[in-house]
């Protein structure tokens, strides 16, 4: 069966993020009132697996082998259907 | 008020993709059997507004002016609260 999953990877708590803080000052500078930024990447995986929790499985063994550096990374993964 | 609102940004369909055609490729081989792989950009931003709606229509603003490009990417907002 194919399910989707969508898996979200952002900066652990207190890592800094350059990028975020230049977009949230450029945002200020525009004359938005914002107190935070935080950033994260999304990606939407269609892939081939025998149940859910075996889609699940996958999707998180490809945060740890690839997509994820464990050291600043954390993710979340969800099975769409 | 202060809201928390999820700005997702991505590419149109049919725009090219060549990072997530890479990462697509780096997981089949590494035995990975999925189909497809989309990737966005999401943005956690806590803003100053009057209401949901005003907060909604600060965000879309944020996507027009600043985070988006209107020629190659759509962008969802979801106020969190």
């Amino acid at each position: 069966m194919e399910f989707k999953v969508r898996i979200t990877i952002s900066l652990k708590e207190g890592m800094l993020d350059p990028e975020a803080r230049a977009i949230r000052h450029a945002l200020q500078n525009l004359g938005f009132q914002l107190s935070e930024l935080k950033s994260a990447r999304v990606f939407i995986v269609s892939l081939e697996a025998a149940s859910a929790s075996e889609a699940e499985r996958q999707a998180v063994q490809m945060c740890e082998r690839l997509l994820a550096n464990p050291v600043i990374h954390r993710f979340t993964v969800e099975v769409l259907g």
